[in-house]
This record gives structure tokens, sequence and C-alpha cells, in this order.
């Protein structure tokens, strides 16, 4: 040990983490058709870097009771406090804040790309992740709200899934707003149970209204022993939250619903009033348009996460049944959300500019549309390789033609680079899924010849072989050809492969 | 003052800037270009996260000399010090060493992303900008040099630029190591020095070989009565260094070059024989697959700033003389390099991991591009707008219905979301350079019918009015039609608007 140089650990942070071919090509392809979406619907693309000033940036994280939690944030040199973007949001606020006057107004805006959570890692939960937003800034109408949740349908939709497997589900800060107002939450000292309660409603779906009940209460204690501290309310704030949550889709469709068990107060309290007056308008304007409860419902037990919504909130939602980033099969649910934050642009500007905007979690939604299978990138050819059999400068510059010409004819190809000898040349073209290596040895060049192997039709012969399977009039999995034919021989083995392919019959998979 | 509550300021940190459309849009485009590229060549997509252990990171930067300076770095929860990427290169190292036993060998990938430097920032010089790299792994063969040269003169062209606007060209870093050893820099004690005489060499280009001369001897004060210190070297020494920079390519293709003026135990020692050696091998090689001395060029100036190449490098220089970023015509120089770089992966494994790779700086070669008129993102059409004339919930959800409608179609389109009237609402079609606005008031409706203006014909018409323009026979601006027939209707003109563009008539660009 003593006589080695200390060597560096190659080792990634924990919630950090790589991504390989397959997965970076079907984020693309994803990507691609959600901006066709957002730019079908008038979005411009917009972006904003990585780094904000820390205050510029605000605390809206769930964790804003501990000030340092959430958020990376290092010291500039002139000692002022940075940070990296936790979301695309607050970012693209300061953007419009700082730009309002040249903008068109209201400005229709889209941005995808990475943002960073200084949190506790888990299994699907990481510290670095992509989302994909747009947003409409300068507009208070709930047409706005309503167009962003027709839109995300519509991204659904694009991308494949089937109407049925998802949801786009809308409520309305205003209308639990007014609820905690009433029942004597409301104000800045009580952000902390405010915040409490809405995670306890967010909880709905996992633990039943029972375990809801005493989250909101005097606490609970799950399977494992540990128990979380609840909000501390009575049975009958208890109760006048579960009268708003439990309403159904159909005691709102009319407008606004008769609502027994909450205190008077709150039934006709302005925020209340208001928020279920602009559920009834989203309703209306999204049936208008042609979408059904199928795809738009409104739903009170919506709740999202952060702390800068002000009024519609929307959750994007799969209810098809496939595996979770953990592999297990369940209900996928959330795919992305997002709401109204008309105080996240005014903050900079001292006067009213009502924003909303909906997010899509890119790695989240990627996951599930592969195990939907409607991300099939199988239609990437690995790359032709050609063999070195000889290493000398005039050998290696003759091969090298060769792949020049190839990728001349549009043919994705490359010449072997390491210092392997044959066997292990063609292994390394079977490690990269190659359809087809060229070979030319001392005999071919002398005769001015090359041997082209077909990789896919060679595995499928010695698979058949090897299984015993019915015989079928194969290709040749080897010819060998005049130098001046490389090319056009190539594109015969991969038309044919192509055409195998298309009938359903051996493909490979481009390495990962 | 006092009654209003504390605004934010919105602004950027030094040295970070947002994205517009157009630009965005742009970079996609050359981006796709370049990847196409480098897929033809074999490579595979594999991307790594933003921030990594600052110890897997290494220090590589020209700023090794002030320890903290050059990255941004903060602690984790367990004290471990993380830092962002300042390229794509380490972060790619550290995967390989990771992952090397699962990787085919050589390993072959590419990845585009943005990267950090804590540096002053200046004009054109930013602290997060974007990389493309491609990087062949596992390989000691120039073969793979040689191949990056031809795959980045074959993106030059890809992208547009003609054969005699770009060069590549290639040096080794052993030829001067081997110099500098013989003249007594060698050893990690000297790494300072040796990093003053490669940036002096660096400024051939701008300050001539007389003010080269003063940097590497006793120093050199500019115009503005600014003194650099030089590396103080002797008068022999300075010789021994110009022997090589100053070698004309003509000295270099033949191999092995008859060099004068330097030390004999230079001139005999191995590092400087092999880099010679190694130049003329990639000279043959890229000759042999038909690359003329108009595309890669042997040239022993060139000298890349990072610490950590070790053979060959490379530069993709523009020889155009078009505006640079800061708007002034000159030749526009660098745009990517790269080289080989064997001592990084091998610091995390204890064996010899050798590697080479190329890197292109996205903006700056975006900023080429859109400046030789090789990026026009103009074919982008701006979106339909539906005037919202009356703003009661039922007309809302029928403007929302055309809307819906024209997008069903494929058409880019919007509702307008504001709160202004018809003047304001056609102002801001015409910010957002639409092509088409529909109108619907209640005399409309109740005759079940829509007026659609021409927003570009009706803008050339009154330019030729005031113009006094010769008249032609025009389109109408407006049209009134039923309602069942807006869809058609929107896509007659814009077919007509994009028949005018072909002819190279009037065009708007989209809003950016």
């Amino acid at each position: 040990m003593a006589d080695k140089p200390e060597k560096t650990k190659a080792r990634l942070p924990r919630g950090f983490a790589d991504r390989g071919a397959e997965d970076i090509r079907a984020v693309e392809k994803m990507m691609a058709t959600i901006r066709s979406v957002y730019e079908l619907y008038g979005f411009e693309p917009v972006d904003q870097p990585m780094i904000e000033y820390t205050d510029a940036l605000g605390k809206f994280l769930p964790d804003q009771d501990r000030p340092n939690e959430g958020v990376f944030s290092f010291q500039d040199d002139d000692d002022q406090w940075l940070s990296l973007r936790y979301d695309l949001t607050a970012p693209t606020a300061r953007f419009v804040a700082e730009n309002y006057d040249r903008l068109p107004k209201p400005y229709r805006s889209y941005r995808s790309g990475w943002v960073f959570r200084n949190e506790k890692p888990g299994p699907g939960r990481f510290r670095q992740f992509m989302q994909f937003d747009a947003d409409t800034i300068g507009t208070p109408g709930v047409a706005a709200d309503a167009e962003m949740a027709m839109m995300m349908a519509d991204v659904m939709e694009a991308l494949g899934i089937k109407r049925g497997d998802y949801i786009i589900r809308v409520n309305n800060r205003k209308v639990l707003d007014g609820v905690l107002e009433a029942i004597g939450l409301g104000g800045d000292h009580n952000a902390g149970r405010r915040l409490t309660v809405l995670r306890a409603i967010d909880k709905l779906d996992k633990l039943g209204s029972e375990g809801v009940r005493l989250l909101l209460g005097a606490g609970r204690k799950d399977e494992s022993g540990d128990f979380t501290k609840g909000a501390g309310l009575d049975d009958n704030k208890i109760a006048a939250i579960f009268a708003i949550v439990s309403l159904s889709y159909s005691d709102l469709e009319g407008g606004i619903p008769d609502i027994k068990g909450i205190p008077a107060v709150a039934r006709d309290a302005g925020e209340l009033h208001d928020g279920f007056h602009e559920l009834s308008t989203i309703n209306q304007l999204v049936r208008a348009s042609g979408y059904g409860a199928d795809r738009i419902k409104i739903d009170p037990s919506v709740v999202r996460g952060l702390e800068y919504y002000t009024g519609p909130v929307f959750e994007a939602e799969l209810l098809a049944e496939i595996p979770n980033e953990d592999g297990q099969i369940v209900r996928f649910g959330s795919v992305g959300g997002g709401g109204r934050y008309d105080g996240l642009v005014s903050r900079f500007r001292g006067e009213p500019v009502p924003a909303t905007g909906f997010s899509i979690g890119v790695s989240r939604l990627m996951t599930a549309l592969k195990n939907l299978g409607k991300l099939d990138t199988s239609d990437v050819i690995a790359p032709v390789v050609v063999l070195v059999m000889d290493k000398d400068v005039e050998s290696l510059g003759r091969y090298q033609k060769m792949v020049a010409d190839l990728r001349a004819a549009g043919i994705r190809s490359e010449m072997y680079l390491g210092g392997a000898g044959m066997k292990a040349q063609l292994k390394y073209a079977d490690r990269r899924g190659s359809p087809v290596a060229v070979i030319q040895g001392g005999d071919e060049r002398a005769k001015g010849e090359v041997q082209i192997k077909d990789l896919i039709e060679g595995a499928r012969l010695s698979a058949e072989i090897t299984d015993n399977a019915e015989w079928r009039a194969a290709r040749p999995a080897q010819v060998t050809v005049a130098e001046g034919d490389l090319v056009a021989e190539v594109k015969k083995i991969l038309a044919a492969q192509a055409a195998d392919r298309a009938k359903g019959g051996a493909s490979r998979p481009a390495y990962q």
C-alpha cells in the first residue's frame, strides 16, 4: 500500500445521479413533445441561469422553518449570498420583474432545466432534478388558469397517455385559506401551523381520513412507532377542514356549494366565496372548450406543497397502475403541478403582477412513460465497427478512410480505437450492439477486398442453432466484396436488417 | 417611503445572463447538428450532475495557484466539500473511473451542459456557460486524437461554415513540455512558471513575438501602463521556446523536424521526440482520410489553458472576420478545443487510463454562427391571437373553443388573456409578431360570424401607403366568415403568407 500513490475515490454525493444513453434519448424525445404543445399554445422559450441572489429567490420551500435548509447557498466575493435555484418559478418571477416594461403583457413563456434541493435524498428523491414549466404572467383572470389545465391535459395525450389514464385535478388555495383564516390560523405567525395542516391534507391518499384527522389533531404514530406531531386543532376545527376537503365533484360543478359543518364566518368570507366562484368559472371554461370531467376535474383535496400559491392550484396525475421508481406496481400519481402565484413578481415591483404556471417533473414523467412503453428509443442504430487488423500507420489510414466513406454516406460508424486483437474487437462490437463489422487483413488488402459481417443475422443464426429453432432461409452472415463496394454493401445489409425489424424480427438495442 | 413594504431588488449576480427565445432556438438548432455528427461518429450520450465532490473534480483550472478560486464550492451536511463542475471533462473522468468495468473500452461518449467558473466576469465572459463535449477513453493511440480533429472539422461544415473559414489546429503538449524540462522548468515546483510560459505563448496572436518575448523574460508593460510580471527566463531559454513555437507547418508535415536553437538535451529527449512522432502520425491519418491542410493543420503555437492535458491538443478556430460578442469585426478565433488527458481517470484508478476529448464553447459558437447568418430561426411563426371582446364566461368559453379548434388543427394560437381593450389587444398581437387576429364582438356572434385580420398583409399595405411605394394587387387584409369556417380560413391566410415568404416577401419575426 505504501508505495502506491494515494487514489481519489470516484463517487458521487448522495442524491445525485449520472444519466445513461437510453434515459437521455427518452427525455429528449419526451421534451420535444412537451415543447411542441407549449409552442402550439403560443408560449415562447426563455430561460434563467441556475445561480441567483438568495434574497431574489425568496424562501418558499416547505422547509422554510429551517432557514438554511432546502437550498444550496454560498457567498460571492462581495459577501452577498448566492443560491442554486430550487425551482424555475422564482427565477422567472425575478426575470419578469426585471424586464417588465419591455415584455408583452400577458407574458407567456416556457423553460426547462435542472433545479436543486438541499434535502435528505431518498429512493427516487434527488437533489438535482429537471422541470419543464410554462407560465402566464400579468393577468388575474382565471381563463389563464383554465388554459394551464387544458394545456397539461393536451401534453398528457400528446405523450401517448390514453384518456382515462390521467386526470388534471384543480383546486383553489383561497377555499382552504378562507377556512383556515376562519378557524384562527390566519396571519404570518401561523404559517408553520398552516403548513402542517396542508401537509396533513396532502396525505389523504396515503393515510385515509382517520390518519389525517390524527395529524390535524394531537398527532399520529405510524406502523414503525415513529410519532408525528399534529397541528393541535380541536374537533370542530378539524370538522370544518373536512367539510371542505371531502366535497365531491358533483357538489362543486354547479358553482358555489352549500357547505355544512364549517363556521358561518368562513362560509360568508370573501376569500372562500371567491375561491369557489373561480373554480366554477374554470369548470365552465374548460367544458366550453370540449374538455370533459374525464380530463379536468375540480377536486378540493388537491394541496400543493409550495408556499407561494395564492389561488387556483393544479395537479397532473397518472391513474394507470404501473411500476414506480422503486419498481412497485402502484397508481403512479403526480407527474406535475402548479398554480397561481400572485405575490412572487409583486414582491420585486411593489405593484400587483398576477401570475399562474405549471411545472412538469421531467424524470418522474419519463419513468412513467417508459413503464407505459411510450418512449421507445430502439430506433437508434449502433455504429458499424471497422476492425483494426494491422496497426501500421498506412493500414490505420486505410481503415480510417473506410470509416470516413461510411460516414459521408450517413452511416453511423467508427474505427476500433483500442489495442485488442480480433476476437476482443468482435466482442466490443457485440457489446456496442453494432449491426455490422468490417474486416480487412493483409490477404484482403492485397486483393483489394473487405469482409463484411452481418452481426445481427450472425447472432440470430447461432441462436437458432443453439435453440434448435425452426430453420428459415437466412441471409449470409458474412460476405466478401471489393473495397470500392463497401458502402453499397453495408447499406444493403442495414436495409435488410431494418426490413427484418419492421417485420418484428431480431433487433438489438444500441449500447446504453 | 415608510408606508411602502420593502421591495426586493430584481437583479442577477454579475457574470450570469438570461436567454431569450431567439438564442434558445438558435442553440437548439446548432446543438441538434453537433449531436448528429457525434452520433454519426459512434459516440453515445451520457451525462453527469452539476455537483461533485470537490476532490473528485481536482484542481486543474488556470487559477490553481489560488486554491479556492475558480470554482463555486460549499460544504455538505456531513462537512464534505462539494463543487459546481467547472468543465465536463473532470466529471466524465470520475464517471468512467467509477463505472470502468461495465463500460465498453474504448468508451466513446458525448454530453452537453452548463459549467461554472467563479472568476471575475467581463464582456463576453460568463460565470455560467455551456459546453458540448465528446471523449474517447481507454486508448493511448493517436488515431483517437486524429479522429477528434476530423470530427471537429466535420462539425464545422455540418454547421454551414465554409472550408477556408475555419481551421482545426493540432499541437502536442509533449513537445513544449520536453523543451521546458530541458531548460530547467520541469517538476511540480515549477508548475506556476510553466503556466506563465504557456499563457505567454497563448498570446502570440494578440501581442506578436516581441510582446511574448517580454512576457517570457523580465515582464511587459501594456499600453495602459499596467505591468505583467514575466517568467524570468534568460535569452537562451527564450530562444529555445521560440525555436519550437515558430516552426512552420512545412517543417512538421514530413515528420520529426530538424530543430536548431534548442538544447541538444531537449532534441534527444524522449518526450519531445514522441511528441513530434505523434503529430506526424496524426498528420498522416487525417490526410489518408481525405482531410487536407485547409481543414486540419499541425501548428506548434497552439497551447490550451487547462492543466490536465498530456499529449495532442486541438483548437477549432474560425478564420472569418465577423462581429464578436462585443460587436467588433475581428477574426473570430477559438470556438472550441481539447486534447489528451491521460492522467485524469488514472488518478482515481491507480492504473493508466488514457483519454482524449474535445469541447465546444456553445455560446461563442452560436454567436459566430448567428453573425455568419447560419442560424436563421425566422421559420418559427408567432401565434394567431383570438381577441376577447366580451368578458362574460359564456363569451370567454366561445373564444376558448375557437382557440382549441385552431390548435387541434395544428395552428399555433392563443386567446388574449389580459384585461385591455381592442386597440391594446391588437397592439399586443403586433408586439408578438402574430400573423392573424380573430375578432368576434356581439354583432358577429349574433350572426355566427368571425372577423379575421391578416396582420402581415395589413402591415404591408399600411407601409406601402406610408412609403408611397408601388401598388400591387393585395390580398384583403380582413375577411368576415362563418364561425364554422374559422380554421379553414386561417389556414388559407397562413398558407398565403408562407408563399409570400418563400418569394422573399414581407415577414415578421416571432416575439423574442
